[in-house]
């Protein structure tokens, strides 16, 4: 729960990475301060047998062997008390929004997927760290680290009937398992937004287009966050320099892109570990720190892909105007096996947060589920450090509940008139919390603590006049009003 | 996925009854024919190693022998395609604006939790089907079945933080395990709403209030739908009457939850076999039985609890006005072993669909925990058989997808003044699609397609003025806008 600070045990965490690194940190909590105590081991005794609770060393968080159980969420899972629900659903509602600016369609996939969907050989750690299982059919599934695999599957599935391009988007929660240390998590949300069936980069453009739109609603600016680009055809022209074989492409990438958080002697010596030799090594290491596309022009000369399309990009940012958001950057290869083209992730020009946000084109994906493949590319957008930089920057906006009116009844005689006014209440669109049983003190407290607009006292008094009477709780107003006036 | 009708192979789904039971058919795929052919099961090669996915009988569906990976969901999940994904959208939306109204906040749990929640021993089909694993810690764990008991995990962990009276509501996915048989699914998705720390039936009555606001929303009245009504408190004085030990009250609560499924004689004996005496079996299968209120009042005495709980019960559906949409039926008990006062489902009056929705007070839940109880009832409602009934009533809302815009350049060299237009529009608010590469014609009927309010093509000749023309498709009217205009 500390974990807004960038310390230095969470930077192992950037050891993990899917799209977007899952988070240690956590949209619940993050200006919930009351919940902290509660996250205490809190154990009770449970009805159930404990019989088969006790197996492995971590079991014992879940259950002890004298049948205690945790009122914890599942470790590295969290619960969405009120508060933390409300800040989960503005920020989806973000994402939703600006989806819809950028006429993308939203979709949905099982959280639980077959293994076979994710079962990777690049040693990347989000296939290393699978939430997964064996069912009782025997099938190996695994609760989803990712959401891109979904996607590949369910536009293979839906074959022909589909008509590119196809602009989807999905918010779903992802898992990863690995051993818990203090404040990491096991599971997060994540935004997607994919483009299938646009070979060109103006789809990355319009990427990167609807994330900084994203930025701009929220009221980040260019000078809090930028998006490094490169293209992964960057690290393969470097490998066509050194004539190294195409097979071994996935895994330079994926142990490059540890730059950063492995020595850069560690990075050689795992690159020499492939078969490369020790001037391709230093080659590749030698490009990657580029950090202009002029020099990169230079290096690999002009008329390589790589430069041709980062060249594209930049153009593409200029016209829609938001170029002074993003910048190249040689050194960012991202983590997934499949990416392809161009790759880019946001981040905080302070340097204290994770990647916000991640992802690149990935057009051979479908080729290896056996289908035809068809361009694509997409990002994934985590609900972790996006609100770790909001509070920073001091920008949650005010979650406080909001309620239109409460109805009490002064008298448990007048339940009856409450009641119906209540439900006619309702029908015309208000939120109402019907009150009871409890003293004129506390609903006064209470209607302050909700935000409600008005209270309505059905008092004896006025009900024999067939009305109510109804406080406007800003200004204190106070009046009767014939009940079925009411509105 | 013909099992919209009521087929006899779907009544066994009866079998299963978490609060709502899990559905057979499915919100995917409720209106969109065009998928069905594509649930044909389509293999692909995989580039994944099979090694591991070759276990057990029914592995075959997601993996065979071979290497083969099936593009489908795993068994019994569904995927949501954008239309299906509407179609969920809308109806979720319509549980929040309820539970808005309702003044109801929004809480969630994760979908995986520790099996020990689930574990009870009344032989209830939800604890027998559970979808559960050892996870790589050796922890048990199970997608849940049902929320309720998260939700009391959570307010336990709260502890004294809580303020009472607490309603909460929460939409989500819940699972089962069990064999497939065609058209049976394996998860689906339920709203809850739960009020903690309120006594009497007006908490019930709020909640039936709720349900009922629901159904006058999606245009459903009271002739097409009603809710059964009853109480545990009904079984509880009849097994007082005959003096059977307290410790059968639950089990005989599941068994008789199973009348209208297993035959009379199959539910005596059952019954018997718990060790009640013939002469009780006969008594509780004639009390449940009785559909009036009055009958009850004669058989069990005025004095009981079960029958003045009732009477208030009705006598607040009088004053609130939704009398029509309830009615008094002892055969209701629920399946849910927890249940301890006023149980109710609502059902379609044709009598073809199972239960549209159901729930009751659970007083005594979190003592099973080994917290002090509070008070509590709440209700669970599938996303399954509303949608059944909808399309049956021909209440299903359109569902096509909408646009505001489309951004047509009419040549390549104007994709940057195109690029603009597009990102200043969506700053404003508007939904803009922006599409390249494609012939006139195939954008106008992509327009069609996607309900588009308005092209806005940009033409050389106008842009050398500074201006689009643009096209309301609606109307076919048609006219230049400077660029700097538009909005």
């Amino acid at each position: 729960m500390a974990a807004w600070s960038s310390s230095p045990s969470l930077r192992h965490l950037l050891l993990l990475r899917p799209r977007v690194p899952l988070s240690p940190t956590c949209l619940a909590g993050s200006f919930s301060r009351r919940h902290i105590h509660s996250h205490s081991r809190r154990r009770l005794f449970s009805s159930a047998s404990s019989s088969t609770l006790t197996h492995g060393d971590e079991a014992s968080t879940h259950a002890d062997a004298d049948g205690v159980v945790d009122v914890n969420p599942p470790r590295g899972t969290r619960d969405f008390p009120p508060e933390d629900m409300r800040l989960r659903t503005w920020l989806f509602d973000q994402f939703r929004e600006v989806s819809r600016l950028m006429a993308f369609e939203e979709v949905d996939f099982p959280v639980l997927e077959s293994e076979a969907l994710f079962i990777r050989k690049a040693g990347e750690e989000i296939t290393q760290q699978l939430y997964n299982f064996e069912d009782k059919g025997g099938r190996r599934v695994v609760l989803r680290p990712e959401i891109t695999p979904s996607l590949a599957r369910l536009i293979i599935k839906q074959g022909k009937s589909v008509s590119l391009p196809l602009k989807w988007f999905t918010i779903g929660q992802c898992w990863r398992y690995e051993r818990m240390t203090r404040g990491r998590r096991r599971e997060h949300y994540q935004w997607n937004m994919d483009i299938f069936g646009v070979p060109k980069v103006r789809a990355e453009a319009e990427l990167l287009q609807a994330i900084v739109l994203l930025f701009q609603r929220l009221g980040i600016t260019s000078s809090d966050v930028g998006i490094r680009v490169s293209s992964r055809k960057v690290l393969q022209a470097v490998l066509n320099m050194y004539s190294i074989p195409e097979h071994l492409f996935t895994e330079v990438c994926v142990i490059v892109d540890k730059l950063g958080k492995l020595t850069r002697d560690e990075i050689e010596k795992e690159l020499m570990s492939t078969g490369l030799s020790s001037e391709a090594v230093q080659g590749i290491i030698e490009v990657l720190s580029l950090k202009s596309l002029s020099k990169l022009e230079e290096v690999l000369g002009s008329g390589v892909e790589a430069v041709a399309d980062l060249k594209k990009l930049f153009s593409f940012a200029e016209q829609y105007g938001y170029a002074d958001w993003i910048c190249f950057d040689a050194s960012v290869v991202r983590g997934l096996a499949y990416y392809t083209g161009i790759v880019f992730e946001a981040f905080d020009r302070e340097g204290k947060l994770r990647a916000i946000c991640g992802g690149g084109r990935y057009d051979r994906l479908l080729s290896t589920f056996g289908s035809e493949d068809i361009p694509a590319c997409g990002f994934g957008f985590g609900d972790a450090v996006i609100v770790e930089l909001l509070k920073e920057k001091g920008l949650l906006p005010d979650m406080s509940r909001q309620i239109d009116d409460i109805v009490f009844p002064l008298d448990e005689e007048l339940e009856g008139p409450a009641s119906s006014i209540a439900f006619s209440l309702r029908k015309k669109g208000r939120a109402v919390d019907l009150v009871e049983d409890k003293r004129l003190k506390w609903v006064f407290k209470h209607a302050e603590r909700i935000n409600a607009s008005r209270l309505m006292l059905v008092g004896n008094s006025e009900w024999e006049r067939g009305t109510v009477r109804v406080k406007i709780l800003s200004t204190r107003e106070e009046f009767e009003v014939k009940a079925g006036d009411l509105e």
